[in-house]
Protein backbone atom coordinates (compact mmCIF):
# COMPACT_ATOMS: atom_id res chain seq x y z
CA UNK A 1 0.00 0.00 0.00
CA UNK A 2 1.29 3.36 -0.89
CA UNK A 3 1.58 5.69 1.96
CA UNK A 4 0.25 8.99 -0.27
CA UNK A 5 -3.18 10.31 0.88
CA UNK A 6 -5.55 8.45 -1.56
CA UNK A 7 -8.97 10.54 -2.18
CA UNK A 8 -12.22 9.41 -0.32
CA UNK A 9 -13.93 9.23 -3.32
CA UNK A 10 -12.09 6.35 -4.00
CA UNK A 11 -12.28 4.63 -0.70
CA UNK A 12 -15.72 4.78 -0.98
CA UNK A 13 -15.91 2.88 -4.07
CA UNK A 14 -13.67 -0.22 -2.02
CA UNK A 15 -16.43 -1.28 -0.03
CA UNK A 16 -18.86 -1.57 -3.28
CA UNK A 17 -15.91 -3.64 -5.19
CA UNK A 18 -15.93 -5.70 -1.80
CA UNK A 19 -19.52 -6.43 -1.59
CA UNK A 20 -19.58 -7.53 -5.12
CA UNK A 21 -16.36 -9.85 -4.71
CA UNK A 22 -18.58 -11.24 -1.93
CA UNK A 23 -21.65 -12.16 -4.44
CA UNK A 24 -19.13 -13.61 -7.02
CA UNK A 25 -17.81 -15.56 -4.17
CA UNK A 26 -20.97 -17.03 -2.91
CA UNK A 27 -21.51 -17.82 -6.53
CA UNK A 28 -18.65 -20.21 -6.60
CA UNK A 29 -16.51 -17.98 -8.61
CA UNK A 30 -12.70 -17.92 -7.89
CA UNK A 31 -11.40 -15.24 -10.29
CA UNK A 32 -13.25 -11.91 -12.12
CA UNK A 33 -12.08 -9.50 -14.14
CA UNK A 34 -12.28 -5.74 -14.16
CA UNK A 35 -15.18 -5.84 -16.99
CA UNK A 36 -16.77 -8.06 -14.70
CA UNK A 37 -16.67 -6.82 -11.48
CA UNK A 38 -17.37 -3.00 -13.66
CA UNK A 39 -20.63 -4.60 -14.97
CA UNK A 40 -21.72 -5.53 -11.33
CA UNK A 41 -21.23 -2.59 -9.56
CA UNK A 42 -21.70 0.25 -12.66
CA UNK A 43 -17.91 1.08 -12.95
CA UNK A 44 -15.89 1.10 -16.23
CA UNK A 45 -13.19 -1.48 -15.78
CA UNK A 46 -10.53 1.40 -16.25
CA UNK A 47 -11.74 3.07 -13.09
CA UNK A 48 -11.66 0.03 -11.11
CA UNK A 49 -8.20 -0.91 -12.53
CA UNK A 50 -7.03 2.37 -11.31
CA UNK A 51 -8.40 2.63 -7.95
CA UNK A 52 -7.08 -1.23 -7.34
CA UNK A 53 -4.10 -0.20 -8.66
CA UNK A 54 -3.29 2.67 -5.91
CA UNK A 55 -2.88 -0.01 -3.48
CA UNK A 56 -0.44 -2.37 -5.47
CA UNK A 57 -0.39 -4.81 -8.11
CA UNK A 58 -2.95 -7.08 -7.29
CA UNK A 59 -4.42 -8.22 -10.69
CA UNK A 60 -2.44 -10.21 -13.34
CA UNK A 61 -2.52 -9.00 -17.01
CA UNK A 62 -5.18 -11.38 -18.73
CA UNK A 63 -6.06 -13.96 -15.86
CA UNK A 64 -7.58 -10.89 -13.95
CA UNK A 65 -8.08 -10.93 -10.30
CA UNK A 66 -7.81 -13.72 -7.32
CA UNK A 67 -11.34 -13.20 -5.89
CA UNK A 68 -10.24 -14.43 -2.46
CA UNK A 69 -6.84 -12.51 -2.49
CA UNK A 70 -8.33 -9.15 -3.97
CA UNK A 71 -11.04 -9.72 -1.14
CA UNK A 72 -8.37 -10.22 1.54
CA UNK A 73 -6.56 -6.91 0.64
CA UNK A 74 -9.68 -4.75 0.52
CA UNK A 75 -10.61 -6.12 4.27
CA UNK A 76 -7.18 -5.62 4.77
CA UNK A 77 -7.10 -1.74 3.31
CA UNK A 78 -10.61 -1.19 4.37
CA UNK A 79 -9.66 -2.41 8.18
CA UNK A 80 -12.36 -5.11 7.84
CA UNK A 81 -9.99 -8.08 8.63
CA UNK A 82 -11.24 -7.38 12.57
CA UNK A 83 -14.55 -7.30 14.10
CA UNK A 84 -15.20 -3.67 15.24
CA UNK A 85 -17.77 -3.80 17.87
CA UNK A 86 -20.77 -0.63 17.48
CA UNK A 87 -23.48 1.41 19.63
CA UNK A 88 -26.72 2.00 18.29
CA UNK A 89 -28.19 5.19 19.69
CA UNK A 90 -32.36 5.52 19.18
CA UNK A 91 -34.13 2.09 19.40
CA UNK A 92 -36.99 3.24 17.52
CA UNK A 93 -37.84 1.40 14.44
CA UNK A 94 -35.07 1.88 12.64
CA UNK A 95 -32.39 0.95 15.70
CA UNK A 96 -34.07 -2.12 16.28
CA UNK A 97 -33.85 -3.51 12.65
CA UNK A 98 -30.35 -2.32 12.74
CA UNK A 99 -29.81 -4.34 16.30
CA UNK A 100 -31.10 -7.77 14.45
CA UNK A 101 -29.81 -6.78 11.08
CA UNK A 102 -27.52 -9.79 9.92
CA UNK A 103 -25.99 -8.17 7.06
CA UNK A 104 -23.12 -6.97 9.21
CA UNK A 105 -22.14 -10.57 9.73
CA UNK A 106 -18.53 -11.35 8.41
CA UNK A 107 -18.24 -7.67 6.98
CA UNK A 108 -16.59 -6.55 9.98
CA UNK A 109 -19.05 -5.52 12.49
CA UNK A 110 -21.49 -6.62 15.22
CA UNK A 111 -23.85 -4.48 17.69
CA UNK A 112 -22.71 -4.49 20.86
CA UNK A 113 -24.23 -1.87 22.48
CA UNK A 114 -27.95 0.44 22.15
CA UNK A 115 -29.06 3.08 23.72
CA UNK A 116 -32.63 5.14 24.04
CA UNK A 117 -33.95 7.75 26.79
CA UNK A 118 -37.37 5.71 26.90
CA UNK A 119 -38.03 4.51 30.65
CA UNK A 120 -40.53 1.77 28.68
CA UNK A 121 -37.04 0.43 26.61
CA UNK A 122 -34.49 1.11 28.87
CA UNK A 123 -33.58 -2.49 30.31
CA UNK A 124 -35.21 -4.39 27.87
CA UNK A 125 -33.61 -7.13 26.13
CA UNK A 126 -33.04 -6.44 22.20
CA UNK A 127 -31.04 -8.98 20.14
CA UNK A 128 -28.30 -10.39 22.29
CA UNK A 129 -28.16 -7.34 24.64
CA UNK A 130 -29.71 -5.23 26.82
CA UNK A 131 -30.76 -0.99 25.75
CA UNK A 132 -29.32 0.91 28.07
CA UNK A 133 -30.00 5.00 29.23
CA UNK A 134 -28.94 7.52 26.91
CA UNK A 135 -27.73 9.54 29.89
CA UNK A 136 -24.85 7.19 30.74
CA UNK A 137 -23.62 7.06 26.73
CA UNK A 138 -20.63 8.77 27.70
CA UNK A 139 -19.79 6.60 30.59
CA UNK A 140 -20.24 3.52 28.56
CA UNK A 141 -19.29 3.55 25.38
CA UNK A 142 -15.70 5.45 26.51
CA UNK A 143 -15.48 2.45 29.52
CA UNK A 144 -16.00 -0.58 26.29
CA UNK A 145 -14.07 1.37 23.71
CA UNK A 146 -16.56 1.53 21.19
CA UNK A 147 -15.37 4.09 18.02
CA UNK A 148 -18.27 3.64 15.98
CA UNK A 149 -22.10 4.19 16.30
CA UNK A 150 -25.22 3.68 14.36
CA UNK A 151 -27.15 7.35 15.62
CA UNK A 152 -31.33 6.29 14.68
CA UNK A 153 -32.69 8.92 16.91
CA UNK A 154 -35.07 11.41 15.85
CA UNK A 155 -34.11 14.81 13.94
CA UNK A 156 -34.73 17.74 17.07
CA UNK A 157 -32.06 14.68 19.38
CA UNK A 158 -29.57 14.25 16.82
CA UNK A 159 -27.34 16.95 17.63
CA UNK A 160 -27.41 15.94 21.34
CA UNK A 161 -26.50 12.56 20.59
CA UNK A 162 -24.14 13.41 18.08
CA UNK A 163 -22.24 15.50 20.81
CA UNK A 164 -22.44 12.93 23.31
CA UNK A 165 -20.94 10.69 21.01
CA UNK A 166 -17.87 12.66 20.60
CA UNK A 167 -17.04 13.22 23.97
CA UNK A 168 -16.90 9.41 24.52
CA UNK A 169 -14.73 9.11 21.84
CA UNK A 170 -16.62 7.60 18.94
CA UNK A 171 -14.87 8.56 15.77
CA UNK A 172 -17.58 7.14 12.88
CA UNK A 173 -21.04 8.10 13.05
CA UNK A 174 -23.65 6.52 10.81
CA UNK A 175 -26.26 9.16 11.08
CA UNK A 176 -29.87 7.86 10.14
CA UNK A 177 -31.76 11.03 11.62
CA UNK A 178 -32.79 12.90 8.60
CA UNK A 179 -30.81 16.09 9.44
CA UNK A 180 -27.26 17.32 9.04
CA UNK A 181 -25.15 16.92 12.40
CA UNK A 182 -21.82 18.80 13.30
CA UNK A 183 -18.87 16.90 14.46
CA UNK A 184 -15.65 17.76 15.50
CA UNK A 185 -12.88 17.19 12.87
CA UNK A 186 -11.99 14.20 14.16
CA UNK A 187 -14.97 12.62 13.82
CA UNK A 188 -16.30 10.94 10.58
CA UNK A 189 -20.26 11.25 9.50
CA UNK A 190 -22.08 9.11 6.81
CA UNK A 191 -25.42 9.77 5.87
CA UNK A 192 -28.11 6.88 5.64
CA UNK A 193 -31.34 9.39 4.20
CA UNK A 194 -33.43 7.59 2.17
CA UNK A 195 -35.06 10.80 0.97
CA UNK A 196 -31.35 12.21 -0.71
CA UNK A 197 -31.46 8.59 -2.80
CA UNK A 198 -35.26 8.77 -3.80
CA UNK A 199 -35.02 12.46 -4.61
CA UNK A 200 -31.38 11.55 -6.45
CA UNK A 201 -33.70 9.27 -8.99
CA UNK A 202 -37.02 11.00 -9.15
CA UNK A 203 -34.87 13.60 -11.16
CA UNK A 204 -34.96 11.16 -14.08
CA UNK A 205 -38.47 9.75 -13.47
CA UNK B 1 -32.82 25.09 -17.12
CA UNK B 2 -30.70 23.97 -19.38
CA UNK B 3 -31.11 20.55 -21.78
CA UNK B 4 -27.84 19.53 -21.55
CA UNK B 5 -27.51 16.01 -19.74
CA UNK B 6 -26.48 17.43 -16.51
CA UNK B 7 -23.38 14.52 -14.55
CA UNK B 8 -25.72 12.36 -12.14
CA UNK B 9 -22.65 13.11 -9.46
CA UNK B 10 -24.33 16.95 -9.54
CA UNK B 11 -27.90 15.39 -9.24
CA UNK B 12 -26.85 13.55 -6.52
CA UNK B 13 -25.37 16.76 -4.57
CA UNK B 14 -28.37 18.26 -5.34
CA UNK B 15 -30.75 16.63 -2.12
CA UNK B 16 -27.92 17.19 0.02
CA UNK B 17 -27.84 20.80 -0.65
CA UNK B 18 -32.09 20.87 -0.47
CA UNK B 19 -31.77 19.21 3.00
CA UNK B 20 -29.34 21.98 4.32
CA UNK B 21 -31.75 24.54 3.09
CA UNK B 22 -34.45 22.40 5.27
CA UNK B 23 -32.73 22.81 8.01
CA UNK B 24 -31.50 26.35 7.53
CA UNK B 25 -35.27 27.50 6.86
CA UNK B 26 -36.47 25.58 10.23
CA UNK B 27 -33.51 27.35 11.79
CA UNK B 28 -35.64 30.42 10.63
CA UNK B 29 -33.14 31.56 8.06
CA UNK B 30 -34.13 33.74 5.35
CA UNK B 31 -30.98 33.95 2.84
CA UNK B 32 -27.88 31.92 2.87
CA UNK B 33 -24.48 32.24 1.18
CA UNK B 34 -22.40 29.31 -0.72
CA UNK B 35 -19.98 28.95 2.20
CA UNK B 36 -22.48 28.65 4.69
CA UNK B 37 -23.99 25.96 3.02
CA UNK B 38 -20.78 24.42 1.95
CA UNK B 39 -20.25 24.02 5.78
CA UNK B 40 -23.63 22.68 6.51
CA UNK B 41 -22.84 19.61 3.65
CA UNK B 42 -19.14 19.46 3.82
CA UNK B 43 -18.47 20.66 -0.15
CA UNK B 44 -16.65 23.02 -1.09
CA UNK B 45 -19.03 27.26 -1.37
CA UNK B 46 -16.91 27.15 -4.99
CA UNK B 47 -18.27 23.71 -5.79
CA UNK B 48 -21.74 24.06 -4.47
CA UNK B 49 -22.05 27.45 -6.88
CA UNK B 50 -21.10 25.72 -10.19
CA UNK B 51 -23.49 22.85 -9.52
CA UNK B 52 -26.61 25.57 -8.66
CA UNK B 53 -25.42 27.34 -11.67
CA UNK B 54 -25.95 24.22 -13.79
CA UNK B 55 -29.75 25.00 -13.50
CA UNK B 56 -29.54 29.07 -14.11
CA UNK B 57 -28.88 31.90 -11.92
CA UNK B 58 -30.27 31.42 -8.68
CA UNK B 59 -28.06 33.58 -6.09
CA UNK B 60 -27.15 37.43 -6.27
CA UNK B 61 -23.19 38.55 -5.71
CA UNK B 62 -23.34 40.20 -2.32
CA UNK B 63 -26.67 39.04 -1.54
CA UNK B 64 -26.17 35.34 -1.80
CA UNK B 65 -29.62 32.56 -2.35
CA UNK B 66 -32.47 33.30 -1.45
CA UNK B 67 -33.77 30.14 0.95
CA UNK B 68 -37.05 29.23 -0.28
CA UNK B 69 -36.70 30.05 -3.73
CA UNK B 70 -33.72 28.03 -4.02
CA UNK B 71 -35.44 25.29 -2.12
CA UNK B 72 -38.58 25.55 -4.86
CA UNK B 73 -36.35 25.68 -7.03
CA UNK B 74 -33.99 22.47 -6.21
CA UNK B 75 -37.35 21.12 -5.63
CA UNK B 76 -38.80 21.78 -9.30
CA UNK B 77 -35.45 20.41 -10.82
CA UNK B 78 -35.51 16.63 -8.49
CA UNK B 79 -39.28 16.75 -9.05
CA UNK B 80 -40.39 16.84 -5.71
CA UNK B 81 -42.76 19.54 -6.18
CA UNK B 82 -45.44 16.96 -5.85
CA UNK B 83 -45.89 13.80 -3.59
CA UNK B 84 -44.76 10.30 -5.64
CA UNK B 85 -46.64 7.22 -3.95
CA UNK B 86 -43.85 4.42 -3.02
CA UNK B 87 -44.28 0.64 -2.36
CA UNK B 88 -42.61 -1.66 0.01
CA UNK B 89 -41.39 -5.27 -0.16
CA UNK B 90 -40.62 -7.18 2.70
CA UNK B 91 -42.25 -6.01 6.05
CA UNK B 92 -39.50 -7.35 8.40
CA UNK B 93 -37.70 -4.96 11.07
CA UNK B 94 -36.59 -2.00 8.29
CA UNK B 95 -39.40 -2.65 5.99
CA UNK B 96 -41.70 -1.67 9.29
CA UNK B 97 -39.49 0.85 10.40
CA UNK B 98 -39.93 2.77 6.59
CA UNK B 99 -43.58 2.40 6.96
CA UNK B 100 -43.51 4.38 9.83
CA UNK B 101 -40.46 6.75 9.33
CA UNK B 102 -41.68 10.33 9.05
CA UNK B 103 -38.74 11.42 7.33
CA UNK B 104 -41.06 11.28 3.80
CA UNK B 105 -43.46 13.71 4.80
CA UNK B 106 -42.89 17.19 3.05
CA UNK B 107 -39.94 15.87 0.77
CA UNK B 108 -42.20 14.61 -2.06
CA UNK B 109 -42.63 11.00 -1.07
CA UNK B 110 -45.65 8.86 0.77
CA UNK B 111 -45.35 5.16 1.34
CA UNK B 112 -48.92 3.88 -0.62
CA UNK B 113 -48.37 -0.13 -0.63
CA UNK B 114 -46.58 -2.52 1.25
CA UNK B 115 -46.05 -6.58 0.97
CA UNK B 116 -44.68 -9.73 2.07
CA UNK B 117 -45.07 -13.31 1.33
CA UNK B 118 -45.06 -14.58 4.78
CA UNK B 119 -48.88 -15.41 5.37
CA UNK B 120 -48.93 -14.13 9.01
CA UNK B 121 -47.86 -10.34 7.63
CA UNK B 122 -50.48 -10.54 4.57
CA UNK B 123 -53.64 -9.20 5.51
CA UNK B 124 -51.94 -6.77 8.29
CA UNK B 125 -52.38 -3.25 8.94
CA UNK B 126 -49.32 -1.55 8.84
CA UNK B 127 -49.39 2.24 9.32
CA UNK B 128 -52.34 3.46 6.96
CA UNK B 129 -52.63 0.33 4.97
CA UNK B 130 -52.90 -3.27 4.61
CA UNK B 131 -49.94 -5.65 3.89
CA UNK B 132 -50.69 -7.38 0.10
CA UNK B 133 -49.23 -10.76 -0.99
CA UNK B 134 -45.99 -10.18 -2.52
CA UNK B 135 -47.49 -12.49 -5.53
CA UNK B 136 -49.54 -9.65 -6.69
CA UNK B 137 -46.50 -6.78 -6.58
CA UNK B 138 -47.33 -6.91 -10.58
CA UNK B 139 -50.95 -6.60 -10.74
CA UNK B 140 -51.19 -4.31 -8.22
CA UNK B 141 -48.16 -1.65 -8.22
CA UNK B 142 -48.98 -1.58 -12.08
CA UNK B 143 -52.94 -0.42 -11.63
CA UNK B 144 -51.39 1.86 -8.77
CA UNK B 145 -49.27 3.65 -11.24
CA UNK B 146 -46.66 3.46 -8.85
CA UNK B 147 -42.94 3.97 -10.27
CA UNK B 148 -40.55 4.00 -6.94
CA UNK B 149 -40.04 0.85 -4.57
CA UNK B 150 -38.00 0.29 -1.48
CA UNK B 151 -36.74 -3.32 -1.77
CA UNK B 152 -36.43 -4.83 1.68
CA UNK B 153 -36.55 -8.64 1.26
CA UNK B 154 -33.15 -10.63 2.41
CA UNK B 155 -30.59 -10.44 0.13
CA UNK B 156 -31.70 -14.43 -1.59
CA UNK B 157 -34.94 -13.27 -2.52
CA UNK B 158 -33.73 -9.49 -4.02
CA UNK B 159 -33.10 -10.09 -7.58
CA UNK B 160 -36.52 -12.28 -7.86
CA UNK B 161 -38.54 -9.18 -6.07
CA UNK B 162 -36.35 -6.88 -8.28
CA UNK B 163 -37.52 -8.43 -11.61
CA UNK B 164 -41.36 -8.47 -10.69
CA UNK B 165 -40.90 -4.89 -9.98
CA UNK B 166 -39.12 -3.87 -12.85
CA UNK B 167 -42.27 -6.28 -15.17
CA UNK B 168 -44.85 -3.58 -12.65
CA UNK B 169 -43.37 -0.87 -14.31
CA UNK B 170 -41.12 0.67 -11.20
CA UNK B 171 -38.53 2.85 -12.93
CA UNK B 172 -36.24 3.54 -9.54
CA UNK B 173 -35.70 1.04 -6.85
CA UNK B 174 -34.34 1.97 -3.62
CA UNK B 175 -32.55 -1.38 -2.15
CA UNK B 176 -31.96 -2.23 1.19
CA UNK B 177 -31.06 -5.76 0.90
CA UNK B 178 -27.19 -6.15 1.33
CA UNK B 179 -26.39 -7.62 -2.40
CA UNK B 180 -26.33 -6.14 -5.62
CA UNK B 181 -29.04 -6.73 -7.86
CA UNK B 182 -29.29 -6.24 -12.21
CA UNK B 183 -32.44 -4.53 -13.74
CA UNK B 184 -32.91 -3.30 -17.09
CA UNK B 185 -31.57 -0.28 -18.49
CA UNK B 186 -34.36 2.36 -17.88
CA UNK B 187 -34.77 1.43 -14.01
CA UNK B 188 -32.54 2.84 -11.72
CA UNK B 189 -30.99 1.71 -8.30
CA UNK B 190 -29.96 3.13 -5.57
CA UNK B 191 -28.20 1.38 -2.41
CA UNK B 192 -28.37 1.82 0.96
CA UNK B 193 -26.00 -0.60 3.09
CA UNK B 194 -25.14 0.08 6.02
CA UNK B 195 -21.69 -1.69 5.44
CA UNK B 196 -20.32 0.51 3.02
CA UNK B 197 -20.92 3.37 4.38
CA UNK B 198 -19.10 1.80 7.78
CA UNK B 199 -16.31 0.03 5.61
CA UNK B 200 -15.70 3.62 4.03
CA UNK B 201 -15.17 5.23 7.80
CA UNK B 202 -13.07 2.46 9.44
CA UNK B 203 -10.62 2.67 6.88
CA UNK B 204 -9.77 6.61 8.90
CA UNK B 205 -9.64 4.68 12.34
Amino acid sequence: MTTEKIPDIIIGRLPIYLRALQRLADAGALTTSSRELGELVGISAAQIRKDISQFGEFGKQGTGYSISFLMDKLRDILKVDRVWEIAIVGMGGIGQALAHFNGFVDRGFRVGMAFDNDPKKIGRKAADFIVLDAATIEDEISARGIKIALLCVPAASAQEAADQLARAGVKAILNYAPTSISVPEDVRVQYIDPVTHLQRMTYYL
